[in-house]
């Protein structure tokens, strides 16, 4: 049976990356780029481009497209969107291609481009991704983008999740997944109620995402896969 | 009231390095380098050296310390001790000076040594650490020393473990302490039978270590407080 492994921070990536061409990506970055790159596509977002600087996606805005930076959790000054799931309504992004920078999550993206497949995860598109992954057998890589090279628990809280999905048919013997699990089974009952004592008052409050957490945390809401392949993300399932 | 974070592993230090002169860190490495040495000092060892290489402790045996050698679980050929705890007896050790290198825990007491104290923890000294630690008002790291730089469970139970002891007098904000707590929690009453579980076949077999696990997982058997301070451990504590 393929294996899966749970990268708890990209600062560890490396020590995963040996035959990455073999091995299938989740990237998960929970608050919020995986979870707003979700609702862009079920809003009917043509094309998401992850690109590393703002001013990267300031010169996509002049062919046309949304350019969408968030640094620190708020949208950079001049852009159109931020990283707020909320903010990506069918009225704004349906049929649109968007230019997007975030300070974890595209950043995970790319560094693992060179992967067999790369989708990107959240708690609203997870039955759909499960569905997709139990019909492959490559060894799976669960990638948190985490809170600046650190251990973040929504994320692990979401590999966990996949992880409890996906356990009859991989094989799990990694200890990082095993500790993700167990973490979600103590969790999920009461995710928001668990993530509020996380690291709220000094993350959440700071980033002024209390509003975006509910919104987060709403499972199987979303039937979309969004794939990134060739430097873009494509939606790689239609309702 | 002073912080605690945790580490969860030797390639995320670097995050936490900022004003470490003034903080306070607790090394550990379950299986097996911090509960070896709590166990070389319970059985009267004087002093243990970390070196780097092997080569190094190979050196000091030419001045009549003990060379204690380990990698990939096994002794080094040539060297009179390894890394097991059962090995460390009081007809070997009492009296004697002891240079010591391990895979993973030596390196991790080296990373952190200009630290305001450095202690070596164990589930064999989990009270007489946390005694020390109630009486501190300096930020503590709990430093996981992990396997090959990844995530592994033991040494994050025993973060959640410390972390559970001292909570009414520390703020602790970081998700990887809370989901150390909180795997602590799930773990406590059956520690060795979920480690079984972990990462057993394809890291405990390999190591040879299934003899040490239940020694290295008793609680509270031990009245030793290894410090690492001027580059060598002392037992700071004596019964």
């Amino acid at each position: 049976m393929p294996a899966i492994e749970t990268i708890i921070s990209p600062a560890l990536f490396h020590l995963y990356e040996e035959g990455l061409e073999q091995k299938n990506v989740v990237v998960i970055d929970i608050l919020r780029a995986t979870t707003t790159i979700c609702v862009a596509f079920a809003n009917g977002a043509r094309e998401i481009l992850p690109v590393a600087k703002p001013e990267e996606a300031a010169a996509m805005q002049q062919m046309g497209w949304i350019a969408a930076a968030e640094r620190m959790g708020e949208t950079v000054s001049g852009f159109d969107l931020g990283n707020s799931p909320q903010d990506y309504t069918r009225e704004r992004v349906a049929g649109q291609k968007i230019a997007l920078t975030t300070t974890n999550g595209t950043r995970a993206l790319q560094m693992c481009s060179t992967a067999k497949h790369v989708w990107a995860g959240s708690f609203l598109n997870l039955q759909t991704l499960c569905d997709r992954l139990l019909t492959e057998n490559n060894d799976l890589l669960l990638f948190c983008a985490g809170w600046k090279d650190k251990f973040n628990l929504e994320d692990t809280l979401f590999a966990g999740a996949v992880a409890l999905v996906l356990r009859d048919r991989f094989t799990i013997t990694d200890d990082a997944t095993l500790a993700a699990m167990d973490l979600y089974e103590k969790a999920r009952t009461a995710l928001p109620e668990y993530l509020q004592k996380a690291s709220h008052d000094i993350r959440f409050n700071s980033l002024h995402i209390e509003s975006d957490l509910e919104a987060c945390l709403k499972i199987n809401t979303l039937n979309v896969l969004p794939e990134f392949k060739n430097g873009t993300i494509q939606n790689g399932q239609h309702a």
